[in-house]
């Protein structure tokens, strides 16, 4: 995206805040995350397994100083198609007011280009099937829903 | 499972050549991998990153001193579900001889404790759509299909 004020960047302490403020402002994610002024403890936890491993990039959008946007590549080195790694795209919010205004877009886009810069041959995702826009999203970047997503809480 | 000759364990470089046979004896991997006597160094390249990150376990079934099956588990900190880890199951082949014979069952088994054991509060995989039979198996292992799968390949 080339408006200035907007930036894609490896995500830092400070932004966590913000960032869980962005996965509670979801219809899926207000069940599941807690938000508000004092942060969950695992939060910090979690962001700091996320910080040490280096095949982990969380990532933010952000425009004129604010998190607008986050999202979680992991990449995953594998044997299966001769030895491909994979980038995996998790956990992708928007702010509300950021919506149709192409910045999703972009942000899968610098995603896909990291992932390409890191030798991956494929990018792969799964996004719940309770999020229709998402699905229209995802196919009109070109990805393909060849597979089903399965989960097992434990 | 109990049977004395069939254990479950970390992979090592001398089974890399009967993975990778695994992996292309199947209609899918067929058309992916390329088996043989020659392995392809792309392999033994990607056996060693898999080695390098403490947070991927590839396992194998071994029965009687041979690899009769194959699967590689990801270990993901991420920041959604309050901070939760996740077990990611890619890459899972049985054996033709073996199927049937709950080795898949008890193999899927011992990487859902694997994920338990180190934290995790959700154990995911994807299944490719041509694979009902897959689909019937990890349903019947009580995983859920609420998601979509989405793959771009670069």
């Amino acid at each position: 995206m080339s408006a200035p004020n907007l930036v894609f960047r490896r995500a830092v302490a400070p932004d966590l805040a913000a960032i869980v403020e962005l996965l509670a402002d979801d219809p899926l994610g207000r069940e599941r995350e807690t938000g508000g002024a004092d942060l969950d403890p695992l939060y910090r936890e979690a962001f700091g397994a996320i910080e040490q491993d280096p095949n982990q990039l969380l990532a933010v959008a952000e425009r004129d100083g604010r998190v607008v946007g986050v999202l979680q590549l992991s990449f995953i080195p594998g044997l299966t198609r001769r030895g491909m790694w994979r980038g995996q795209i998790e956990g992708v919010r928007v702010a509300a007011s950021e919506r149709r205004e192409g910045l999703g877009r972009a942000f899968i886009e610098w995603a896909i280009g990291h992932s390409r810069e890191r030798g991956c041959g494929l990018v792969q995702l799964t996004s719940d099937k309770r999020r229709p826009a998402a699905h229209r999203f995802y196919e009109a970047l070109g990805f393909e829903a060849t597979h089903q997503g399965y989960k097992l809480t434990l």
